[in-house]
């Protein structure tokens, strides 16, 4: 089942994807729903992103080619990272790249979205909590990672958090790979089973600390190499069964 | 001006703190309000924290003698830093310190309530954008700091980030101190005006890349050291003009 996030007549709301026509709903994937019986075509709506997570989530180092890349070393457990809410944007929506950024990357990622409170879960548990699983793009500048004291604008400049286009409820995690592709030429591939460290571990560890809330959302990590991207690329970030997020990148007029 | 974020009735909303009676509003500080008419005894309702921000900024190194203690050096430019919505809790709250914490610290800040929504500002026009301020305290467990890779269970386990009482719309940060007490003796004392890059600034900066939006907070960072704090201790956190955030900590079951 696939749950879309959407703007029809100025109001911002969840739907059912069903045969790119999108069933409109009263409520939200979160606390109940009903069908309303109104159905709409995709393209006559607004996608917007997801989720709009209380707390953003983010692995970082998940994937070991990734991680030599990085020049850092393999983490011995999971301890997860942020990202800002204020750098999110929907499939299909334009990355800006600020005048002064000077070499900037995608990163595809699988992004887990929680469905329930979780707090003291389990890893056997942990599956109960998830709603389902979007794609995002985290994306990065290099220059700015390596010389700013934290990652404010090398990661979470305005556009920097491409997230979409819906969510899958129904995936097999074991059976999937990201391909990430540059005007149309594919760049970098990755099995999603190729993490360190896997979906139910973050939540079960984390739980052990803090409360996830429905519509929190944990990037998962990326692998491989992204080039230099340029004013006009546009990026397909791709995961087997959760569709294509694609955003063109755009320099700052 | 004092708003205060409060429960009463089962609804959560904003309403104006004026010797200590509550008087009701519709709306809130960002979107505009008008005043009902009816009016509460403070001690009738709950506080909850004064602002839930869609984005959690805090500045993390600001104060010379708190970087001497960190082991830091001194930062050259403002580059902010995040916490999670997940840690919040009002002033009056418990602070529980998970089992296997060991070095449990305080740290008494000044955060910033955005009131407008903030792009591209310079450090003249910055103070329109400021909504009002409030008293955090950056609780932390310092062996996790050290050894996680991230700040995520050392600053951002649950309870992590007491914030109130409430929000005071007129302050003078040039006469401002903080004061922290343990247990009603003070341990701590640092003025405001020592913040090595100030509010301003901050948001001036920030706002060349990202958008700060209405709720969102900033937490100024903070000077001194803390002792390692004991089951049962309550920690007053003391701005001149802005109140008293007082928090017990407690041992988890």
């Amino acid at each position: 089942m696939k749950w879309i996030r959407y703007t029809s007549n100025a109001a911002t709301q969840y739907g059912i994807l069903e045969d790119q026509r999108v069933v409109q709903v009263e409520g939200d994937p979160f606390n109940g729903y009903k069908k309303t019986g109104t159905v709409l075509d995709l393209s006559d709506v607004q996608l917007e992103v997801p989720a709009v997570p209380s707390t953003f989530y983010c692995v970082g180092l998940n994937y070991t080619k990734h991680i030599s890349t990085e020049g850092k070393s393999i983490p011995g457990k999971p301890d997860v990272g942020y990202r800002a809410n204020n750098a999110l944007i929907a499939h299909g929506k334009d990355v800006v790249m600020p005048r002064d950024a000077t070499k900037i990357h995608y990163e595809g990622e699988l992004v887990v979205v929680i469905g329930k409170k979780a707090k003291d879960v389990s890893m056997e548990e942990a599956g109960d909590y998830i709603l389902g699983y979007t794609i995002g793009n985290d994306v990065s500048e290099r220059n700015w990672q390596s010389t700013d004291r934290t990652f404010w604008r090398a990661k979470n400049s305005d556009t920097f958090k491409p997230m979409g286009p819906w969510i899958e409820t129904d995936v097999d995690l074991d059976r999937m790979e990201t391909v990430v592709a540059v005007n149309g030429k594919e760049m970098t591939r990755f099995k999603t089973q190729d993490m360190l460290f896997g979906v139910e571990r973050f939540i079960s560890t984390m739980s052990q600390y803090l409360t996830l809330y429905p519509g929190d959302i944990i990037w998962m990590g990326t692998d491989g190499e992204s080039p230099d991207l340029c004013d006009g690329d546009v990026v397909d970030v791709t995961l087997t069964g959760l569709g294509t997020l694609s955003n063109r990148f755009v320099r700052q007029a």
